[in-house]
């Protein structure tokens, strides 16, 4: 006997996503799910908004992790609400997990919530969290075949950061040849270009942020 | 209603697993399932080592990605026996996957068949493929808290695989954290510090393939 319980299983992650949309929107919370390989950066990356961006927003992290609190930690160490969710081996966080840890957050007053989920290219992608865009990071050292080889995630992103632009010159990466991977995958991708090491990019990434950020108003 | 169906569908890929194992036992064939995150190095890895030791062992390489045939094309290119299996957007590999394809191996002239699987730290862990070891490869961009965040890939492997050395210089790694984190988890990991680029290390490793190979004679 073969039983599919993929489908009621994804109904409810969907249901409860789309009752978060609701809630996100009627708060006016600017919500963005990262995604990545693990190492990619999404911790790093979330540190410098934070840090950069904390006289403008008020901003709030959920971290995924299979193990440890270390990346609530360092994100709380800018000053922003942080709750860490650990998987306990889990591949990917959902909109379950994601509603059931929304009671640690003040949600009249948090303007953008990030959602930095567990270090996967794969599975993470197919269960939303009740996010207004997916962001995409890869780096540098991973390899400029990566949209082609893991489609969906570039596929169904809002945004690719290329990140650890400051390895350019000790890897090989073709930039072009990963930016038109991406985009004859999804046209409407928004790329930036970004180191967090030496912060190169990343104003251009504020804007994208500010831009979203007032639509949802 | 709740259906565990993880149990019965994990019962078959171990039953399977179990008879890949008597039946590379008894081809004496060594079987090496690497696992790592997208951009490892695990496709250079196996370049390398198929081309450095073509005139010592007879060599196959069954490749797991979500799309594409480009890893196989790679290493068949050094003139082992490869074949490319497309999971479509599956996030692992498992025994029925490697069961299924093995009539595109000669197993009577094979002395060493690696297993590259889909570019994930988490899920190809849970699904056996009829291994003699899983090999773990972390590249120092990754960060070296990776053994700490994903413990269960580094608990169960036989070997971990520093790769890319060579980038040392330019990405913060604490090579000995890394190792400690590794140890405290599984007190047999061997680990060697490799650099697919340069050649650092890779000595070390075919040295342990030959001992690995020669325990199975």
């Amino acid at each position: 006997m073969e039983i599919n319980i993929q489908r009621p299983i994804m109904g409810s992650v969907e249901a409860i996503s789309e009752e978060l949309n609701r809630l996100f929107a009627a708060k006016k919370i600017l919500v963005l799910n990262l995604i990545s390989s693990p190492g990619a950066g999404k911790t790093t990356l979330l540190e410098k908004t934070l840090s950069d961006l904390r006289s403008e927003f008020r901003m709030g992290v959920i971290e995924g992790d299979l193990k440890t609190d270390n990346d609530a930690r360092r994100v709380a160490a800018t000053g922003a609400a942080a709750y860490q969710i650990n998987t306990d081996g889990g591949c990917h966080l959902d909109s379950k997990m994601v509603r059931d840890v929304l009671n640690h957050f003040d949600l009249d007053n948090l303007d953008i919530l990030f959602i930095e989920n567990v270090g996967n290219l794969v599975c993470p992608v197919e269960f939303p969290c009740g996010e207004d865009y997916k962001i995409a990071l890869l780096s540098l050292p991973e390899g400029d075949d990566k949209p082609e080889k893991y489609p969906l995630l570039f596929n169904l992103a809002g945004v690719m950061l290329l990140n650890k632009m400051d390895l350019l010159p000790y890897v090989d990466f073709d930039v072009e040849r990963a930016e038109k991977f991406a985009r004859a995958l999804n046209s409407d991708l928004e790329i930036f270009r970004i180191s967090c090491r030496n912060g190169t990019g990343l104003s251009a990434w504020y804007d994208w942020l500010r831009k979203a950020r007032l639509a949802k108003l």
